[in-house]
This record gives C-alpha cells, structure tokens and sequence, in this order.
C-alpha cells in the first residue's frame, strides 16, 4: 500500500509509491556517464588562465595581490548571463490587472577550484572548507545591500540537472523579495514555533536522532539524514544539531567540520548511485531574520534520479518511488570512495 | 533588464530573462528525436490484441459488447503499478511530530487511441473529442467516491517529460486531499473574488483578449493564451471564455470545439518547437465545487525545454528564458501541419 506523507513544515503531501519501490541499482542507466574529464580543458572559461573571458571578479582566494591571474583556489564572478541584474531601481508597477518589477538583483558564481575534473566528492577536505567560506564572505557582502531580501547558493551538478558548464562551480542569486517556498517554509515554521514556543527543526533533529531510521551520517555538530516526506529518490538534508538560523555564523572550526560531512554524503551518493547528477541548495534565514528562532538553516540534496512529470506539475504532490528509510540504509552502507585529493591546498601551494 | 512578473493568482514571481532570450530555434537541440513510430508495435501493452497485458478496462468506446477485445477506439485501465491504490480506508494517523495516511485513490491510464504512432496534434477531430469525452465519463464516475478530493487528468508526451510507455496515452489520478497547488490557486482566486465579486480567469480573459499581445488562437467560446507570468517557455493555457468551474459541464458540441482548439494548439506547437516534449493538466474544481462561481476550469500545457535547476528547486522562482509575448507571436505565425489522421473514426469503422 503506497503511503501520504505529510511535510510537517510546508504540509505538502507527497506519495512513498511502495508498488513502484526503487533501488539504487534501478537509477543507475539514469546517470549519463560523463566521459573522463581532463585536469584542465583549454576550451574553458573557468580554468585557470582563461580569468579574461569571465566577467571581473568579485572575490578571489589567491597568494599574490594582483586580480584576475591564475594563482587563485577560489574565485567568485559575476554571472555573464545574469537572471537578475545588479544595476537600477526596482521600479514595481502594474498593467492591468498584472504586477511587475524590473529584475534587480545579483547573480554570481564561485568558480570552486582551479581543477577542471574535481567535485565536492573529491576536493579535499581543505578545498571544500574554502568554497564554503568563500559563500559566507559573498553572502555578507551581498547582504548590505537593502534591496536584496533572500540569497540562495546552490549547485547543480550534472547536465541533467542543468549545469550548462563543466567546470565546478555553484551559483548565488540574490532576489529583491523572499521566495515563494521561502515565505512557506518560514510561515510552517512560525505556526508550530506559535503553539510549541520551539524550532521544528530543533524538534525534527531529537525525532531523527531518537529514531534513526532516516539518519545517514552524524558528526559531532552535524547531521544528515532523509527526510520523513522526502519528495525525491535520496533527497538528504545536512543540519547543524543545536539551533543556528543563518549559516554564515559557522565558525571557521565548525565549517570544516560541515565540510567533512558534506564530502562524506556526496561520496555515498556517489559510490551508492554512480555518480548522478543533483541539486543542492543552502536554505537560510532570509536577510535581517539571521537571529530568528524560528528559522533553522539546512542543506538539501536533490539526486535527480526520476523526472518530475505532469501529475507533480499539476498538483505540487511529487511520487517518490524509494522510501527515505530505504535510501538511508542504502546511504549508510555505502562505504566512502578513498579517491579526494590527498594532500590539502595549503601544502600543494607552500 | 530582466523582468520580475507576479502570478495575480498563486502570487508566484517569475524572471523573464531577456538576456538570455531564446526563439524556438535554441530549443530543437533539447528535443530528442524519436524514430519514426510504427502504426502497430508488437511488444506495446496499449496496441489493440494485447488487452489482456493489462488490468481490465474500466471503460471503453468500441462497436461490439464484450470487453477486453480489440474491438476499441479509446480504452480506460487502472495503471498497472498506481501510484494510489484504490482499495482500503486512509487511516489517518501520526508518528511522532509526523502525520500520515494511505496512499489511497485512483490512478488510470486513458489509451486514446489504437494507432501506437498518433498524437493530439495528429489524430482526427473526432478521435481527440472522443478522447475528451472519456475523461469526462471517468471523471463523473470516480466523483461519486467520497473519498476523492480531487481528480487530475494530465498527459506526459515524450521521455524526457516523463513518459515511460510511447503507446499515445494520458492518465488520471483521483486524491484523497484537495492538492497544494490547487489549494494555492483555489486562495488566490478567492482572494480576488472577495475584493471584486469577478473570477479572476474571467478578468484575465478580458484583459487578454483585449491587449491581443499574448494571445495564441481563439473559437468562439475557447480562448488560448501565454499567460503574463509564464513559468515555461511557450507555457499555454486553453480555457472556456464565458465562466464554467468544471470540465466536466461541457456538452458534446462543445467539446468538439474545444478539440479543435487543443489540436490546433498541439499542432503549432509541434511544427514551432519540432515536437518536444511536453506535460498538459486539466485544473478543474475539485470535487463538490463544480458549481463554483471562484474556479474557473482551464488546460496548461508544459512544453519541456528547460530544465528546472537549484534555483527553481531551492526558491520556487522559475526563470523563463522566452517571453510569454515571443511565444504568442512564434506559436501565431506557425502554420498547422496538415497531416492529421484524414478520415473521421466514425467512417473508417462504420
């Protein structure tokens, strides 16, 4: 009997298909293999070399004084396509019936290392430290700006699931209002915050915990694991354990400690489904809410395993065929790849 | 500038990107080319002689009396693996701060036609009406199931929007809950009728057939538009021009009409885009509501062009790289194909 699981925060339904139960050994003709690809490709404008062909950059992690070079480990620029531009006035009007605005806002990415063929399963752990803090020093940057209400970080790995370049890299968009899944999540938040005076992220972390039927992997400060109404194939969420509702107050201690469990599930998911491709994006408090009670910021991982089709289009109801118990098992006794970079940025580049 | 538009009814933004601008040209790479389909396919569970491949038909238009014979036009069978399973009690129940239920309800497939190489945009105007007409019959029956809420009728055309059997087909899924996204759309609209005492599709159609800017086809009582706030590239809505909640109150005529709306529509999109890939839905009133003076019942059609990444998923925001008034003028300036099915079902079978 297939199964309804309510989202406790956003209380959307979604359907557990049990009759179309799905192991990870199913998805695999789903991940097109991707070639080897080269340590650098001189067709990219991402590689080191090639800082002329991106627009100037916003923030750099390098050795020398000079921008725009290629001694850099960390680089973050404009987007040359921009879904929002950075420049004007919102100018909000109407037509009709009809509201609009011009479409301010920021949108950047950070290039997350100089090497062509890497990815969070194979930075070392040094490397993926440095992408996180290179968001956190973008995202406080961004934040001063007062027409900016929301900054999302994302990625997306893998042509399926939209990266339109090889080289690694995630993306922020900075929007001048709250999004629309923001405002819901926020607003299940408050409602139970309202009746429970407590976090339901708070509250969700002891369940999980308690239960552990969904945790993957947990580090001392950290935890990951499927959630209950998880809408796709080993959708994760990565969560700090004690209340923090902006990620940006991660020290710098407690960011590589994120960083380690961040390698370590991309590396399961890898091992476990051959490298597929995924979404993440980093949900947190939007800006000026960086104090919020109510807010908890998590990480969450989209596989992109199956194809969100005219059922999910037309109710937001999404039909996952892999329970998130079963994913989590599966995630569990995925054992870690032992191939990252062994030896940290700090001593390659001393 | 890119250009941020409101939804006037879920509230949604959505960003037309206008430097990323793309004519329908950009788009035929994303439309995988399928090989010339055969009239007859031996080993598809949909083509006439394999009736009993499948569960046993819940309805079907054929000329003699027994069921289960290859003797159809159109054929209605419960899904073989349902995502809703239509025996059993919901069970209503929780687990901890979580709340759950059985997955109960319908999941059918309507086979709309023998022929396993047609399509809306090709067969005869008869045969896409009779198909309509079969929705219609299936719905008015599941509705008298207390236990469903609501009833989507869609059509996934196409692997890459979602489509695992070629064989032409479309499916309905009866839920036991009103969807999110219904929910959504059913508050917006009566957010707008408390203000106005108007239907705010009623509102749109006027204003829309007045700018003639997005408009794509009219008949005389259906009217086909881009919407304002598209979230798709050449996202197209088919609706009644007069108010009408349900799908279901369309008689026999007019449902003809509206077939030769839908098929002109498939058409132009199919001779503008190269056949993509594409999802319909059905938004009509949930169940009991069909006499709604709010809802007002309308086709969204999905061509699938673009691939939904971690900003969509992490922001709810849809980035649309065609503008809704591009698409009109595409979609308008393309000329019907003129090979449909030649002959009504009617003469080929009488």
């Amino acid at each position: 009997m297939p199964e309804l699981r309510k989202d406790p925060i956003t209380q959307e339904w979604v359907i557990i298909a049990t009759e179309r139960a799905r192991r990870p050994s199913d998805f695999t003709h789903l991940t097109i293999a991707e070639p080897d690809k080269p340590e650098y490709s001189a067709t990219c404008p991402f590689c080191p070399g090639k800082e002329g062909m991106t627009p100037s950059e916003v923030l750099a992690f390098r050795h020398g004084q000079d921008c725009n070079i290629a001694d850099w480990w960390v680089r973050v620029v404009p987007n040359k396509f921009p879904a929002l531009a950075i420049e004007g006035a919102l100018n909000k009007r109407g037509n009709g019936m009809y509201d609009l605005m011009n479409g301010v806002g920021a949108h950047e990415v950070i290039i997350e290392t100089p090497k062509h063929n890497l990815d969070p399963a194979t930075f070392s752990l040094y490397q993926m430290s440095e992408v996180l803090w290179a968001y956190r020093e973008r995202y406080l940057d961004l934040r001063k700006d007062s027409r900016f209400k929301y900054i999302l970080i994302f990625r997306n790995h893998g042509k399926v699931a939209g990266a339109s370049l090889e080289h690694p890299h995630s993306q922020l968009i900075a929007t001048p209002m709250i999004p629309i899944d923001v405002v819901n999540e926020l607003q299940g938040a408050e409602r139970y915050f309202q009746y429970r005076d407590r976090c339901i992220w708070c509250d969700m972390i002891e369940q999980e915990l308690e239960a552990q039927e969904r945790i993957v992997k947990e580090s001392e400060h950290f935890v990951a694991f499927e959630p209950f109404a998880s809408k796709f194939p080993f959708e994760t969420w990565l969560l700090p354990k004690t209340h923090q509702a902006s990620f940006t107050d991660m020290t710098r201690e407690r960011m590589m400690e994120f960083a380690g469990l961040m390698q370590d599930i991309f590396q399961r998911i890898a091992v476990c489904l051959n490298s597929p491709p995924y979404n993440f994006a980093i949900h947190t408090a939007p800006c000026g809410r960086e104090n919020s009670d109510v807010f908890h910021w998590h990480m969450v991982v989209m596989p992109r395993l199956t194809i969100a089709a005219g059922f999910e289009m037309g109710t937001g109801i999404y039909i996952n065929v892999t329970s998130p118990e079963a994913a989590a098992g599966y995630l569990r006794d995925a054992s870690k790849s032992p191939d990252t970079e062994s030896t940290d940025k700090v001593e390659v580049l001393a």
